[in-house]
């Protein structure tokens, strides 16, 4: 092993508000511009997924937690707004921490709007997305060469029966590549079913990896059939990731 | 602004091999674990893309380049996966730096399954993934509230009619979500086409973002149906990202 001098990260301040994609939980995870960037803040916004745990040696930092519990009481989105404005606004270094990537299913463009709107100067600095770090992280690889061309991430914040979900459910079950479910602990169960009734096998394989990154990580393999019951049975809490397809049984 | 101290980044060497997913090319956009991967390097393999600018920094480690030209000559994966046996093998701490993330058509798993079957250590450190990542620095966000509530990541390496096409195109156009597609300079028109012929307006908006997160980056916008046009008459070369569906429009 090399001698190698250690590497140091200067503080990366912003009049403004950085977008900062924090990784899925380890610190360790968080880009180098989004170190210099929390180094160089005021003020820092964050969710409760992310690497919080780094946020205490952060030093003489405002830290507003608008942390959202899945189905429980949280921040409003028109409030986080408001904060990011009022602070982006009175010239200070404001850093918008969020577990993952902003912009994957994360309300991101909505802060962007109206900050846009307001005239506060945006940097965005993406981050380590959990639906593609994650499955890696539990020696699940998203895609694999002859096996997948392409791979859908969903959010399973919405159960497929309720009237705002989105989602094609027929054309999702008949894609061939791997389906990556996110926010899905309440409504995987349903998920797979409906997959199951539009022509995906029963048998196919499925890996959940929870707590993704974090010292608590475990990886459960299953299938398609038996998702509800092993979701139950191993008694899985958020956050969780579901990979289904081929992939989830190399 | 505050008066931060800085952060130290100390080498964190691996006997075995370590796959680093490098981001899209910013060295900034290396984690942190994995700039300490490549602090502790003896050996670091290499593709074209990714954060190869600070390469050159690292001092004493040596530096294999097998990076692989879109349709042009390359090592081969067998010779690669041979490398990293070799190297990882002889307790030296290798890595295997990759554009983006290792897993995500990025054939990481295949150097895994030779590692493992050779008893080589391996430690996995995830990327920024590029078609989550570089959307959002070219102001596109992945997804938006209530316009998806799933997005899918597409190879474009092989062209729709290839017999060896893994993709369900009518599925795939029949999705609600946006579609990212990557490595599809080259069969991009034809991508659309399809698109258009399975069901998808010819106006459905598009953006391509070139060398995303580099100096050179540009955003170019356009329509599903004048893809093609664009592509040739803006010289759009590789890497490139091209995001279709509603959120290209925001």
């Amino acid at each position: 092993v090399p001698e190698q001098t250690s590497y140091a990260l200067t503080p990366s301040p912003f009049q403004g508000v950085t977008l900062v994609g924090g990784g899925p939980g380890d610190p360790e995870l968080l880009t180098i511009a989004g170190m210099r960037a929390l180094l160089g803040a005021d003020v820092v916004v964050t969710d409760r997924l992310g690497p919080v745990s780094l946020l205490p040696e952060l030093g003489d930092v405002e830290v507003i937690d608008v942390g959202k519990t899945p189905y429980g009481p949280a921040t409003s989105q028109e409030e986080i707004n408001r904060i990011l404005v009022e602070k982006g606004s009175a010239g200070l270094s404001v850093v918008r921490l969020k577990g993952g990537d902003n912009f994957v299913f994360g309300r991101g463009f909505e802060e962007v709007i109206d900050l846009r709107d307001a005239g506060v100067p945006i940097r965005v600095i993406p981050g380590v997305s959990s639906p593609i770090a994650v499955p890696g992280l539990g020696g699940v690889p998203i895609t694999h060469r002859g096996v997948s061309h392409e791979f859908t991430i969903v959010s399973g914040h919405l159960a497929p029966s309720h009237p705002d979900s989105l989602v094609n459910w027929t054309a999702l079950a008949a894609m061939s590549g791997t389906i990556v479910l996110m926010m899905a602990v309440v409504n995987g169960p349903a998920i797979a079913d409906v997959l199951i009734r539009h022509g995906r096998a029963g048998s196919t394989p499925v890996a959940v990896v929870v707590d993704g990154s974090l010292p608590t990580q475990r990886v459960i393999r299953t299938t398609l059939a038996d998702l509800g019951a092993v979701i139950a049975a191993e008694d899985v809490q958020p956050p969780a990731i579901f990979v289904i397809g081929a992939v989830a049984a190399l």
